[in-house]
Parts: C-alpha cells; sequence; structure tokens
C-alpha cells in the first residue's frame, strides 16, 4: 500500500492520512455529524468541504496573528496538509457567554454574559462521557505539566482575543469554542485539530426579534433548522470579508 | 413554640435547631443512611448516636490542635452545640488514596495511592447531583473568593495532616473524607458539618487476606454487610485510644 494513504487515524469528524514527509500529515474533514458522545449522528453531504474552508482560513487568521499552529496549507477541497503532532487528550473549551453544558453543569443561567472569559478541561475520553477536569486531575493524570497548562490557558485566551473581533465584524457573535493541542516533534505545544462551526458556537447579530439564530453544530444537537445552510452562511462571510479587506 | 426547639434546616443525616443564644444552633444526628443523591435510603437504629459520638471525638481532636470549628461540646447521645454558621455550598473531599467517584470520573485504578493528596470540590446542589466544580466555575458561581479557596485548601491539608497519623495509631488507613466548611458571625471561614464514617473512607489495616474492609459508609453503598457494626468498630477504637492516651 502507499505509505501516503496509510491512515493514521480515524475520528468522529475527520481522517489522518500518513503523508511523503513523516512530519505530515493529510486531515480530511468528513461530512459525519455528531452529538451527545456519538449518540446522535447524521450525515451532511459537503459539510467536510465546508469545515475545510472555514478551519483553513480561520488557521491562516491565527498564524498571520502569530499563533503557533500544525496547519501547513489547504491540499484540495476537503483536506489540509499540517504537522504530525501528538494530540494532547484534553477539549481546552474558552466560553464568552454561559450556554450548553455549562448551563446543565451549574445553576448559571443560559446566555449570561461572563465578566472574564471561563477555560474549562474536559478529558478526552468517550468511554468516560469526556468528564470535566479540575487542573488538580489533569495534573494526577500525568496529561500536562503546570507550566504547560498555563502556556495552553493562555494561548487560549490570545485565539479568543483574535477571533472574537474578528467574528464581530462579521456580525457573529463568538459564544464559545473548543480547541485541541499537541506537541510537535521538538515537544512544543501547538494548536491542532480545527475551527469550525462543529466546535464552537456562534450566533447571528443580525437578528431582527432578538431570537438566538445558532449557525453552528446546535442546528443538530437541537434540531434549529438547516445545519449546511449555516455553515455556508459563516464560510460565505469568512470569505466575503477576508477578500474585501 | 419554644424558640429554643425550632427547626432551623433538616438534611439527609442531620437536623439543626435553634438554641436558647442566637449564636448557637443544636444539630442532632438521625439514623438515616442515603448514598447515590439519596436515591438508596436506609434507617440505621443507633447509627444517629456513633455518628454524634465520633463526630464529637474527632472535632475536639482538630480544636486541640488549632483547628477552627464550629463544635461547643456533646449536649446528649446524639445531640452536639455548634456554632451558628453560613454553610458554603462546596464538598470538600480530600483524597489519599483513590476510590469511588474519582475512579468512575477518570481511569485511575481503585485504590491508588497517590503522591500527594488531591483535593476535589463538588457543588452543594441535589438538582444537578452535586457536580464537580474547577475552581474557575467555584469563582464564577461566587461562592468563594481566591483567597478563601486557598484558605479552605489549606485548613484541609492541615485536618489530612492530624487524621491520618490519628487513624493510622488506630490500624486505620484514611482513604479520603469530605468537609464542609461555614462562615461564622465575623465570616471567618471555620470547618463546620460533621466527621464520621458517613462521610469519609476508613479501611481496616487489621485484615490478613489482603482484601479491602470498608469501616465506613461504602458498607451501605456497596452492600457490604453490617453498617453499625463498623460504624461501632470506629466509635470504638477511638474511645479506646483516647481513653489510653
Amino acid at each position: 500500500m502507499d505509505k501516503k494513504c496509510e491512515l493514521i487515524y480515524e475520528g468522529k469528524a475527520k481522517i489522518i492520512f500518513a503523508s511523503e514527509n513523516p512530519d505530515l500529515v493529510t486531515i480530511k474533514f468528513k461530512d459525519d455529524a455528531t452529538a451527545f458522545n456519538a449518540k446522535k449522528k447524521q450525515k451532511f453531504k459537503g459539510k467536510g468541504i465546508l469545515n475545510c474552508s472555514i478551519t483553513s482560513r480561520i488557521f491562516e487568521l491565527l498564524i498571520k496573528n502569530d499563533i503557533s499552529t500544525h496547519y501547513i496549507k489547504k491540499i484540495n477541497e476537503n483536506s489540509i496538509l499540517a504537522k504530525k503532532v501528538d494530540i494532547i487528550p484534553v477539549e481546552v473549551v474558552l466560553r464568552n457567554i454561559a450556554y450548553g453544558s455549562l448551563c446543565r453543569e451549574t445553576d448559571i443561567e443560559p446566555s449570561t454574559i461572563l465578566k472574564e472569559p471561563l477555560i474549562d478541561l474536559y478529558y478526552k475520553n468517550d468511554n468516560l462521557n469526556d468528564p470535566l477536569l479540575t487542573s488538580e486531575r489533569l495534573y494526577l493524570l500525568n496529561i500536562m505539566e503546570v507550566e504547560e497548562l498555563q502556556q495552553v490557558k493562555q494561548l487560549t485566551l490570545n485565539i479568543n482575543n483574535i477571533l472574537k473581533p474578528f467574528f464581530l465584524e462579521l456580525n457573529l457573535t463568538l459564544v464559545d469554542f473548543k480547541l485541541e493541542f499537541g506537541r510537535d516533534s521538538s515537544g512544543n505545544i501547538i494548536l491542532a485539530d480545527e475551527f469550525s462551526p462543529d466546535n464552537c458556537r456562534l450566533w447571528d447579530r443580525n437578528t431582527k426579534n432578538g431570537k438566538i439564530d445558532s449557525l453552528d453544530k446546535d442546528r443538530f444537537r437541537n434540531d434549529l433548522g438547516d445545519l449546511l445552510e449555516a455553515y455556508s452562511e459563516i464560510d460565505n462571510r469568512i470569505k466575503n470579508f477576508i477578500s474585501f479587506t
């Protein structure tokens, strides 16, 4: 079998293949959508192309703003070339507004604007249902060192400081987002995974009636309407803004 | 109705009554045992007396070791007199050995001896099923200030440093324990609630076959044998040791 096409890992929304360069991988975005730890599943023809397009542009924006990431370039409509990293098994969630699981796990009212962004860490472990981790438990599980966690939190805040005003320009509220980080071949922590409406909440600010219009995976999670239409809208706003500036 | 007997609060295992002094309360230990957020319930005639006896002696020991607590004195076989406090709605759990919920919420093997004690904070909220709290969520919910949490953690470590060697002298391993703190009329944080086999794990070190012998509420949680026998054993070992020294 061609070394180039060797499957390294298949996740819920992406497949990782080896590339000719052993330090690089090809990441293909799938059309599958999953929610509630894959209890809910559906295929959306074209989602992979949209998420590849959105992720590529967001990562290019972050790199321009001096964030170290695994992203090298987009290689076709649904695949990117990226540095091979050891993924740190933690979902880093930054919240600007309380919504979703935070409101189920505490008694904070949905849509509460947080004075400071809140960072939550979840253990990437499907068997355990991705449980919330305290920093102390994270150290106990030897997932990260103290300094590494500080670095990850600072990177996440920096990314929010870039993306929150960016989406505001597109008339979108960045409610929250999930990031994953990895260690590159030198052991440096860099941003990995993707940035797409699969992993963040984006609310349209153009609505007239004051109701929340979710242009993200909540369309699928909570049956709020056409998922592809929402993802296309995000992709178009980003494209138009970038070609305009 | 006599002001003295006015019920202030009834919990799962204790009832709090007003006393003649408005700054003091009477706490009566009930015979009820509950587990799994009260999904499992049973009455054990005599448990209240045993927990009152154990709590009194443990709090007296802590006070002798300069820990500030709500405890004033034992007033009858199942009641104590205590300072009235505003309870902080957090269960502070210190673990010397991984067991129970920690092992369900992470993939740490049960019975793993932790290099450092682990402190977990749980939000006292039955509707939410007492969820784990990160420090950041605790601040967000305005439950404690940063300095107060540091103080609570230090107090908890100090209490472990007193009780772990104490129980070792009684041939018992202090696996973990749950504390609750309150603010007194001057706003000082002091230890409140109780210390009994309802809220800690104590393993007998006298067993010959190497199997765990739980002398605590795990007897009820996991149907491991006579609860009252275990609680009596703890009470007797404490009594004998204290009368001996």
